[in-house]
Order: structure tokens, then C-alpha cells, then sequence
């Protein structure tokens, strides 16, 4: 029988991993980024410790919290977007996984406080629509991770850029997050780019929808 | 002799390996383009799965399609481009090799609607003039197909940008196809970059159809 | 009992190993940067030799200076911007490492005299405000450690862009100088790319003072 | 005694392996840049072959030819830029290596028939004022090697930007040529990057001239 310490395990392992790709990707700086996610039948989920650089993260020190941000299981300080994490977790219960990020064009589109507009085929695929920006909000209390919850709400994308900070993305599990967190980046860098000759084409809606229906129902295995 | 399954063996290894040049010149992320093979002989072709990443190909994991897009062998789900690149071995028997991806300067081009203009001499080696768009087309049927095949006939370019989509790419084999995707970005960056500051000078067209002409045939071994 | 010659050979260690965090995110060609250390209860500092590239550096390459930049152990001339550095010990003894680069975003800012406006949360956790610009300065007297210095005073940035010339950074050890020159490029392209598209957004001076607090009181282990 | 075949063998691996530094600084794709360097004591240089993969490039591979361009010794085509090289070993017996590519930004500016302003004291340093534009040239005469040779004669610069081409840089060996080459594009990008939000700030000529003095006689080992 499989106990919550062999799941919590198993996750931590699959966490830390999962931060390779923010550096595969350039998704982060130095340690400006981090994944969480949650602990399958139980009201905790695994986070990458505060300040540790990505080469000396180990399954060991990622750090389990429970649903207020609290430290439940580690030697280390969970990271100081914890709280935003948590928040999430709490009132999302369709979300496995939580990615932070600053990376550089979704976080400029961000510095604008611009969404950014589905003009790719690839966008109405992963995002069905425009990534939205989020409210300025300060760390310390619940504004980060309800600014999160409430801008997601009102839209299909699973990645939100908060205004003047950076991005935050959901999954069903936490690899799906990452890949709305690349994805993000991706057409985040792409829409500029085609903007900074013009205007790109717009796609019309019922196209995106189209787009978008297909792709989460006949993509992959 | 050889036998078709040994052709079949050697295509599925070097199509799985070209892969590795999609990931090593920055054209795609995640999962987002697939490279294609003819099968010399046959009415077939190889192609990427769906959706997997490329660190797990394998020479294995690539299927083998008809020219409807029917999987013919293989345990997995063709990729979601099949279509448009059985459509291609079927009207261009003189095509062995097709490329999609998404990269990000081409593909920004092609979210303006907008044709890549010859003003490099690598260009007219390699395009013999502009890199054209091709129409906006939804997956799901032969509309992406026709439109890189229709767009294609009245240019020189084996590079086609598919409005709102990004770049499909084609080549006496696989390598070629690989080659042509990747100096279409090439060219793509640096003549995105040469326009951010002001109009860059033509090329006269007697001028491209000379360099053209001759990379065609001097350049190489 | 730690003779000042152990540790003079562990700093060494340090400042050569940390070379590789210049390379590594971008911030220098060829050999065109370098990292000293304060050695710590003497007048003295370690920094990397002139013209000796990042793959040949060595623990024994690294050089010993006095504080009028004079050399004091190693085989080897020390970097020309050698005085420099020696300006920043001698007049803030409260610095223990010192970091030049060129890095390209945060040059081409110094080569406009634009200081980088702080419209990031990251810039305002690591820079407690703008990132400002020193004076344009001849190498071979003072006037760039000057600059430095004259500049650095009046802020809290740990950076300083020198007009039409690169950056400077300065932190408690040599580590947390590189930590403030690898963030000085990533804000610096941030920033930049942001505003190729609009005006990014200011956060309040009073958000800013308080996200600097908390950064700097409450972030990492 | 070293014989002219020893010579050869060694200049043969030297230039063999500066073909990495291309690909480390991403100033070539796929097969587009070459190194070539002069052999001591003979009318004759040692050079890329024509369309041959980096990866693939052996010492053994790198052939030997004369000034007249014409193949000396070695299985393979001489890249197809040899006359251009033959043409500047030619008419600048002080130049013992010469560098091809068609590096992103170079080109750009190159496209638009731009000359790349000093305004970087690393430029200063490294340049001694602007990188000049060539003339436009077909491949096939003598007009690349004279554009080159003719353009570089007024200037302290060690590059030159072809007109729609791309970058060739000369040095007193190979090496030489390829810190040109690579410092070349570091400045082409930094300075298309600054101007991209205004104009970068003019260094006086006599500044310029005083920085380029000391880095060509002080600077290094």
C-alpha cells in the first residue's frame, strides 16, 4: 500500500526535477523562479525551498506546506511565494500544480499591464484565448494568490501575468503547469516580436474556439 | 537485398535524429514541430509522434503513415500535422522531407500576414527570392496541406509561412527539409532585426537569380 | 590556526569558479569581464588576470593586488580595470566583491546615459529603486572608480552603469556581486523589451520601499 | 627541423578548432561561416571545405590552398568564400587570418548599408572607431576580396560589413580574426539594442583615440 510519505516522495522528486526545465527554458534568473505541487488526498503540497540555486536543489530540500503556507515537513524555508501558492491550491481544488516565474516577455507584457492578445494558431490551442494581467499586489498577504484566483476565473488560460511581476501558471499536476509556464513565455515572445514590425493579424473567434476545443480533447497519447 | 523494413529502419532513425536540430537551433519548444520522411519506393512516410517530447523519441516511436494520413505502423498517435504532410508527398512526388515548426521569427512574420523580403545574399542562395505566407487554415482537414502546397508553386522558397501558424519547410529528404527550417529562421531574425532601424537595401532580382543559380548548383561537395 | 596565505587560496577558488557564473548567463565575450574578492583583515583583493580566457582561468592565474592596484602574488598582469576595483575597496570597506561586464542590455542602457527605471518587483526586491547611470570615464587614473563610487553613494542599487562603457557591481563577497550584476542584465533586458512595445507601468516609491525591506530582511535561508 | 608539412598539420588543427568558437557565439548556422589562416613562410593558407558540417570539420579536413584560390592539398571543394580569402592574403601580407560569417546583427546593419557607430569604449578599444559597410559584391570575382581590402584600408577596424552579405574580419592570425569576428557581432548587437530606445551618446575622438592606443599596447598578457 502506497503511504502519503511514498506519494510525498515520489512528488518531491518530480518537483525538483521540473525546475530543470525553467532553466532548459530560460525561464529564470539566478533562483527567481519555482514549482509547487500538490500532495494527492491530502491538503499539503511540495514547494522549491527559499533562495537555493537550482543546481544544489535536491528531492531532500524541497519543502512540504500545508494549505495556509505553513512548513509541514523540510529543514528548509519554503519559498517567499508560498503564500501566493497556497492560495491557489485552497481555491482551486481542479489544480495540481503551481509555476512562478519572471520570465522576460511575459514579464514585460506584464510591466505594460497588457494581456497578451491570441493571435497564433499555437495560443488558441494551449491559452483559448488572451493571457490576462492580474492586479499589482505586494507579497506578504493574500493579494498575490487572489489576484491569481479571480483574473484566472474569468478565463480559459492557465497562465496569468501579474502586473509589474511576472507570471504564475496551473496545471492539472505540476508538468502541466510548467508547460503553460513555457508556453507562456513562448507566445509571450512571439506576439512581440510580431508587434514590433506591426500589427498581427487578429484570429477570429470562432476559429480560437475551434482551436482550442480541439487541442485539449485530441492532442497527444 | 534491402528490404522495405530496412528502409523503413534506416528512415525512422534518421528522422528521429534530425529532431535534435529542431532542439539545437531554438525552432520549437516543448513539443511543438515534427519532422517527416518519404519512404523511397512506397506510398509512405515517417513521421513524429503526438505530443512526445523530444528527449523520449526514439527510432522506435516514429510512425509510419500512408499518404491519407493513416498510421500504418507503430504504437503511437501520429502527430497532429500528419495531414498537411501526407497532403505534400501526395501532390509533390518530388518532395522526401517536410518540416513544421514554430519558431519564433518566422512564425512572427507569418502573424503580420506578412512575406519575408530577399535583402540577403544567404537568402537568395538558399530561397532564390522572398519567403512567402501561405492562408490561414485550421487543422482538421486538407486546408493546411493545400495552402502550403498551392503557395509554394509560384516561389522558389522551400519555406512557406502559414498566416497565424508558423513555417512548414520542405526538402529533397529529411535533412534538406531540416536545413530549409532552419535558415528560414535564420533569415527570418536577421531580417526582422535589419528592419527594427530603418528599410533595408534590395537585392536586384538579376542579382538573386545569379547567386540563386549558383548556390544551387556549385556550392557543397 | 588560517594563515592569510589559506585564505588567499580560498578566495581564489571562489572568484576563479565564479568566472563561470559571467559565462554562463550571457554577460561577457571573450574576455571581457572579471570578478575580484576582498581578502578578508588585509588591504588587499583578488581579481582575474588581463586578457586570459574564462576556459584557461585557474585558482593559481588569479592575481593578488594591494589597494593602489598594484600587483602583489601571481605570474600574471592583473585586469586592466584592476584600479578600479582598488578605488571601490579603499573607499567603501564595507564592499567585499567586485564585478565588471558588458553585458549587452545593461551597456546599451549606459550607452543612451539612461538609468533603468524600476518598474519590476524584482528590481525593486534587489535594487530598492532605479539602477543609475556614473559618468563617462577614461581608464589609466580614478575616474571610473570614482564614478563608481560617486554614483553607488547615492542610491541603494548595487549596480552602477558607466556611460558608453558597461557595469559595475558591488556586494558584501564576491558572490553577492555577481548576484547584482547577473540581475542588473536580466532587469536591464526586461525593462528594455518592455518598453520597445509602450511604457511600463510605475510602482509607487512607497511599494518599492517596502519590497526592498522585506527582499532584504526576510528572503533565502 | 619544422617542415612546411609540420606547419601545415598544426595550422591545420588551430583553425579546425576556432570553427567552435563560431558556433559558441553563435555567429553561424548550419554550415554558413569559415576560418582561414596563412601559412608562415608560404603563398598559401589553410581553409574551411565547402558545405561541410561544424560537427563533421576535421584537421584533416581543412584543405590547403594557394593565392590564386586554386586547391593545394586536401579530399574536399575549399569553401566557397576562398577567393575572397585568397584575394586579402594577397594585397595584406601583415594579415594572418581571415574570418567569414554572417553573424545576426553584423548582417543586420550590413542590410541596410549602415556603418556601426563607436559609441562603445569597448569598441573603442577593440575597433578604434566605426565598423564600415562594404560594397555590394557578387560571388564568383574578385569584387568580395577587393570590397574587403578597399573598405578596410581607410578604417583602424579589423571587420567589415558586406553590403546585403555579411562579416569578414582579418587579424594577425586566425585567431585574431576570430576575436574580431566575435567582438564584431558584441558590439553590432549592443549598439542595435541601445539604439532601438533613442540615441546612444557620442564618444569624443580624441577619447576614442586614446582608449584604442592603450588596449592595442597595454592590454593582455
Amino acid at each position: 500500500m502506497t503511504t502519503l510519505d511514498d506519494t510525498i516522495g515520489v512528488l518531491r522528486r518530480t518537483v525538483c526535477a521540473l525546475h530543470a526545465d525553467l532553466t532548459r527554458y530560460n525561464l529564470v534568473t539566478w533562483t527567481s523562479g519555482n514549482v509547487s505541487g500538490r500532495v494527492p488526498g491530502a491538503d499539503l503540497f511540495v514547494i522549491k525551498p527559499s533562495g537555493v540555486s537550482y543546481d544544489d536543489l535536491t528531492p531532500e530540500s524541497i519543502v512540504v506546506c500545508d494549505f495556509d503556507g505553513k512548513l509541514v515537513d523540510g529543514e528548509l524555508s519554503p519559498s517567499s511565494d508560498t503564500d501566493a501558492h497556497a492560495y491557489v491550491y485552497r481555491h482551486r481544488p481542479d489544480v495540481g500544480g503551481v509555476v512562478h516565474t519572471h520570465s522576460t516577455y511575459a514579464t514585460a507584457w506584464a510591466a505594460r499591464d497588457e494581456a497578451i492578445p491570441c493571435v497564433l494558431t499555437a495560443m488558441a490551442d494551449e491559452f483559448g484565448g488572451e493571457i490576462p494581467v492580474g492586479p499589482f499586489a505586494l507579497i506578504g498577504d493574500d493579494s498575490i494568490g487572489r489576484g491569481i484566483v479571480d483574473t484566472l476565473a474569468g478565463h480559459r488560460s492557465p497562465a496569468v501575468l501579474m502586473k509589474n511581476h511576472g507570471v504564475f501558471s496551473i496545471g492539472e499536476d505540476a508538468t502541466a503547469a510548467v508547460k503553460a509556464a513555457v508556453m507562456c513565455e513562448d507566445v509571450a515572445r512571439t506576439v512581440h516580436i510580431a508587434r514590433q514590425l506591426g500589427e498581427p493579424k487578429p484570429i477570429p473567434q470562432d476559429d480560437i474556439d475551434r482551436l482550442y476545443d480541439r487541442y485539449q480533447n485530441v492532442y497527444g497519447q
